[in-house]
């Protein structure tokens, strides 16, 4: 225990390739990924999701699919009876695939029986409905369907492909090769050949085969995947897509991407495709285009995305919005587009390291797509509204919903790929959370588990995590056996987290005023580093620029943003009075209100000022857990008095 | 010269009935339309639009739409060939028919030669498409089409015959009966055979046929189109209609129309359904459903109404938002839209005489609705935002555009109802400004017009109304013939009028504090009355329920939202200094402006508070007269500083 803190510039630590990972696992990275032998939660806020995944949303999205035809669409398609109908939107056999991914992660901790022969059950559906050649959809190709790749714009058959083979990858990376992995690669070998150097030159409407085929080709190393990959990004954004009334700008297809300074259009399209484009870079050591999208990463934070990690202002078009367009209200901010902006931020993270990655990795994976599910996990968000000025209609528990509801969390949705977006993101959750390097540790997120690894020279790596996250702020690392060696212990040090103090046995506890602590000795087992993390209630005030949101403020507290939820009274006649102190609660915060009452005049522009009741208080609950309680009014943003 | 001016409550004139007038002509009424032969405009703002709307907008209109052949559809079916290809949208029929009731209009006034060839051809084209049995539409119907009738929801089949039958009944009010009058005839007999009592129990998901159907039964006193009108007005509301994904609300099929409290769910089909409804009330004396929808009118323009007039926060459906949901940058604010709460405010002033809705006319019509057209009358917007933040791209000048742009104005859209709509309110607007009792004459817009009338027992009314209106507040009435007995001339003063002041030669001028000053006496010709409204510029706040322009401010000037636009550099990235004085000039006022700069955060909430630059002067223009020169941004509500 001679060693002391130290503070350290990102970007310093040295370059280690590894093959072995998570849902990304790219051949050269400043930080190397865990895999899922590495990495175990053991309890808290993070477990009890993964354990409500694993036993609730599952099969929640299982069933839904085979009680609305969803899977049989498979079963239909292997049969070679003519004339049947597709059920569902062209593109759900995405949803199929997602949920394969999910539940493979799962099993990759072990998972039971029964789920593993779900699983198989499903894999074996999945490929006795693929054609000879490796083409592999139930709405295309078919005598009476349209004719394979004949709607690129919207048919979204390669965005199917992509899920199917981000499916496949996630068995590679837990337990090896299988069935669902030998359909992937004859899909993938048919799409080099249809689409590849001297295939089509075309690319899909919604991005999303371009990671999936850098991961597969990472995994099997085969370049092939990587080389189509990379002609799909490079051929976007040269109009090869049909014009819409949304603009080329909706599909990416306006800018090449290597020459776009800004995420735009579609959200979740622009994100995945930023992650496809950092994968091929990252392979290639393409620098401008790894330059290029880490730009497009920084100006979208900057001015492009809601307190909470949401993405998309428009629900028109599902898009983003110009610089600063935000609007609580009709936030779109869909579920799936957190979900890709964490694959994105986790590729930029794991090139170079910048706590500001984690930042929004935690901010969104927190108040955005946990805002998603229900309590119970048979429910869930598609679009995550920050205002919901009337208390909502209830959705159909036994019924589909249309999908841009924002009242009421919904069991199931015409086009549904949030459910089964979560499903495979909670299963895989704790991949996020830490990486490695030749000379040490870096821990990315907070909560409770346990790291079992080893580092390029051996060096046995073996602790737990121990927090309330994200509740409370004190994180606890425990070392289990002894490195032998002095190694890195990064910590992140949140942006929020000004004041922070790391605390080891024998030291005097030290504030950090860096974006990460760096402890660098040689562990012994019962070796403690203490990280408290300042969990007052704190204010926060939106640029200028925000005019959707001017003249209000949001309260956060630790890493989750608050929100004033009302089930009996209305959220939309209070103003808040920042000069009062905000009070810290368990899980929330207290704020001062005043009542305004507002005569309602016959014309709502004039010089009329309402007037303001005494004083009162009032509870802010995490933003995410909103709407578990029936129809109700919330708001994120608070007007100020 | 003896009698003096009086106020009045509104309310006190007798009621009148008349079956003339312009495009409404209840059967009776408080106030009584004028009809075309009774009042033309003579010079100013609005003669010189109604003039670009004869010589340009019309022709432009037809030549668009024969270019792209929308026209020839009607060939085609009256052809007999099988297999063509309907060219446009299914509801392109209702383009033909809006110009053909603007030409009509055009036509009332005498017109040219040439227009009228024109409009005879057109009509003989669209006659000749009529099937045997009344039924009229290109896009149903036949062997290789879909059925008639078979997608209420989304066909517009009734919608446009609607448009149809406005149509007729414009030739009616003008030049008399006409081919297209029996055509109207025809088609309301087969509607009234399948829809009526004995017929089909549904509705069109878009209203338009109920206020066409009341109309051609007041022109042609046939009971049975008021009755379908009826019926169709009463069994909305019921859930007759698919549900689609909006929601019924978005075609108002989710609360009787007699129940609901305000207009929701799209703008458009909300507002043709409310003047539908109370067309149908007048005629059958329903005083429960007019309550209804004076009710609807007063909430909707409470809460659900931009400064502009405009109608419509949702890009999505082009629907209400919620109360006080109003985004500048999202307004929807759709020019039909402003057209349809023309009407319905229109029909309200008819019977209740309330100023109120004379002023949300004025203000629609001048702010909304002319905001449309550019100046040279050859392209339009379709949609009309508050807030433009990045110059706009350049729409094609040549091709048809997407309808939802709104950075600048389109020669042409896909959907391209508001070119059409424009040109036939534009060829019948001065039929807006005044009325008449059997006491005398109401005026409720001002311009430069004639009117030349008489009252129910002989009494001739001939006086010139001489103004700089929109840009002048000065309002002179010179009489140019003698009364011979004492008439009431009631002059509107606008809310917006407070110091209003009214002259007449011999007396003291004298200030208005209502709403209405009403001059009774046996008007000399030469008499003269001054009406001076204050045309001061002046600061308009929002109501604080309104969260997405608090803490800002528009400027008005007389019956002009005035806007701030910047061709070269943004309107983004200032504030106003409300504590500068405001000062008028010739169009549009000058304010004290500070520019902002705001270092580029990483993360856009934090504490970060804008540096503000000196104050600058800035000039400020009529909203209505934007993007009139080239990509520009502008915003109508400005950042208090």
């Amino acid at each position: 225990m001679t060693d002391t803190i130290s503070l350290a510039a990102p970007g310093t630590e040295g370059r280690s390739t590894n093959r072995r990972g998570g849902p990304v696992s790219p051949s050269t990275s400043l930080l190397t990924p865990l895999d899922s032998s590495e990495i175990h939660l053991t309890k808290g806020y993070w477990r009890d999701w993964q354990r409500t995944n694993a036993e609730v949303v599952l099969l929640h999205c299982e069933t839904w699919m085979e009680r609305i035809g969803w899977t049989s669409n498979f079963d239909r398609a292997a049969s070679g009876e003519t004339g049947w109908q597709h059920s569902g939107i062209e593109f759900v056999d995405s949803e199929i695939y997602k949920l394969l991914e999910g539940m493979a992660w799962e099993l990759g901790r072990g998972g039971d029986p029964e789920l593993n022969a779900r699983y198989d059950s499903l894999v074996s559906r999945v490929a006795a409905a693929q054609d000879p050649d490796g083409y592999l959809h139930t709405s295309f190709g078919r005598s009476w369907q349209r004719p394979r790749y004949s709607d690129l714009e919207w048919g979204h058959e390669l965005y199917s492909f992509g899920h199917l083979i981000q499916a496949a990858v996630a068995r590679i990376r837990t337990v090896g090769h299988g069935e669902l992995v030998d359909v992937a690669v004859r899909l993938a070998d048919h799409l080099y050949e249809t689409f590849g150097p001297d295939g089509r030159v075309a690319v899909c409407g919604h991005p999303e085969i371009e990671p999936a085929l850098v991961e597969l080709g990472r995994a099997l190393d085969e370049p092939r995947y990587i080389e189509l990959a990379g002609l799909f990004v490079e051929r976007r954004g040269h109009g090869l897509l049909k014009p819409i009334e949304y603009g080329q700008e909706y599909f990416q297809d306006d800018v090449a991407v290597r020459e776009a300074t800004t995420l735009r259009g579609h959200a979740v399209r622009a994100l995945y495709l930023a992650s496809g484009a950092l994968d091929v870079a990252v392979e290639t050591g393409d620098q401008e285009l790894a330059h290029a999208v880490e730009q497009q990463w920084r100006h979208t934070v900057a001015t492009r995305t809601y307190v909470t990690g949401g993405m998309g202002s428009h629900h028109q078009d599902e898009a983003f919005g110009v610089d600063h367009e935000l609007p609580p209200d009709r936030a779109y901010s869909e579920t799936c587009a957190g979900i890709a902006s964490t694959m994105l931020s986790w590729r930029l993270l794991l090139q170079n390291g910048d706590s500001a990655y984690a930042d929004l990795i935690e901010r969104t994976l927190l108040n955005n797509v946990m805002a998603s599910p229900r309590e119970d996990g048979r429910a869930f968000f598609y679009t995550n509204t920050l205002h919901q000025r009337v208390p909502g209609t209830v959705p159909s528990e036994v019924d589909i919903n249309a999908r841009a509801l924002s009242s009421l969390r919904a069991p199931w949705f015409e086009v549904s790929c949030c459910p089964t977006n979560v499903a495979r993101t909670l299963a895989s959750v704790e991949l996020y959370f830490a990486t490695k390097t030749d000379d040490g540790i870096q821990l990315h997120q907070y909560g409770d588990y346990d790291v079992h690894t080893t580092l390029a020279d051996g060096t046995p790596i073996e602790f737990s995590v121990a927090s309330g996250y994200p509740f409370d702020g004190r994180v606890t690392v425990t070392w289990r056996r002894s490195t032998g060696r002095s190694v890195d212990l990064r910590l992140r040090i949140p942006a929020w987290g000004a004041g922070a103090v790391l605390s080891l046995v024998g030291e005097q506890p030290r504030s950090v005023d860096a974006d990460h602590a760096i402890v660098s000795r040689a562990f012994e087992a019962g070796d403690t580093v203490q990280l408290d993390l300042p969990m007052e209630a704190r204010w926060t005030t939106p640029d200028p620029r925000i005019d959707a949101i001017r003249g209000t403020v949001a309260v956060e507290r630790g890493p989750l943003v608050l929100c004033l939820e009302e089930t009996g009274g209305s959220v939309n006649d209070v103003v808040v009075d920042t000069d009062e102190p905000l009070w810290t609660t368990d899980r929330g915060a207290g704020v001062t209100v005043r009542d305004i009452s507002t005569v309602d005049p016959a014309w709502p522009y004039g010089d009329a000022v309402p007037a303001e009741g005494p004083g009162r208080h009032a509870m802010l609950v995490p933003y995410a857990t909103w709407a578990n309680d029936g129809p109700s009014t919330m708001r994120v943003w608070l007007p100020r008095g």
